[in-house]
């Protein structure tokens, strides 16, 4: 079986973030599409092909596909991820169909993925309080609505959460382990050579 | 005084080395430009605007500019950067212009700076027996040219090598410290919120 994940993009999504999920899923062997959120007042959300997204350290990537709420349903995924980036996860958290279908995910069983100001789509989406990470520029935002957390990932059920670039590898590791088993994380981590010490 | 960096990428590339490297150095305040080197039997090489670069793992990325040596020498930069990525590293480690490039970097005092694969273009450039490390799955083609070590960074001289994508964040932080200083690595690698003990 070959799992699926959504990851989402937008203007504004940090680079890093949204590589490493990405990519680490696709050493595991998960089918990766991102699909660019278009900011409300982005024309080019009229396009049919996705424009670039603008990453917030000016690595411009072409996503996959266009973020369309009828394609990225849990039926058709096992896996939605929301990167960080102040703007792009402004952009992200405050669509209300993204926000329609993490709810959508985590009443289906499916898991869902924030990291660092993603996370403030469990709020945007008005998730029940529960075991939450985020990055730290955000924690006010977050910390009356959910019991916050200061751990590098953060399970909770279905929702996986994490805190910034520096906890992406563990991140995107985790959400190996949860859909593909331990092993496999063993053999995604052991050649990416991290230092002796450090995630895998 | 702001410090200019040119980190080459081609078809194949790792973009999360890539891409960790180009936001670090971006936080840090150091201008990246990252260049598209075409391979061999690539005629997109005649065109004038960049194409995509595709990514080892499929993230299609937009580069800022295509390679040209007039444009690449160490007057204008302060940094060269090679990412790993087998197929990316053996294009950008075989063009001769950038072994020319290499070479010339490291005889005018500027930091040339490789990762995982991209350890192959110290070979290929014909560059002195001295301290280097590569991902472990080119060890075997560099051991005997150089003093070769499994340290996740080492740096030797101007040249600083690394070992896999799980090994750029040091990598990266490690280029921040020794143009821009201690102090603002540290500055850099807060806000990345690292797991406590890892890197930083």
């Amino acid at each position: 079986m070959t799992f699926k994940a959504l990851i989402l993009i937008a203007d504004g999504t940090e680079e890093m973030e949204f590589t490493i999920t990405y990519d680490t899923l696709v050493r595991a062997g998960i089918s990766c599409t991102s699909a660019y959120v278009a900011a409300d007042d982005d024309e080019s959300s009229t396009f049919t092909n996705p424009p670039f997204a603008k990453g917030s350290r000016g690595i411009n990537i072409l996503p996959d596909t266009f973020f369309s709420p009828q394609e990225a349903t849990p039926d058709k995924y096992d896996l939605l991820v929301i990167p960080g980036g102040a703007k792009g996860a402004e952009t992200i958290s405050s669509s209300s169909p993204v926000q329609h279908l993490v709810r959508r995910y985590l009443q289906e069983g499916k898991y869902v993925g924030m990291v660092c100001a993603g996370s403030l789509a469990a709020l945007t989406s008005s998730l029940p309080k529960q075991p939450l990470t985020s990055h730290p520029s955000v924690k006010a935002k977050l910390a009356d609505h959910f019991e916050y957390s200061d751990d590098p990932v953060v399970v909770s059920g279905k929702l996986v959460t994490s805190r910034g670039p520096g906890t992406s590898f563990p991140f995107a590791l985790t959400l190996v382990e949860l859909l593909c088993g331990k092993e496999k994380r063993k053999e995604v981590a052991d050649p990416m050579v991290f230092p002796p010490g450090t995630f895998a």
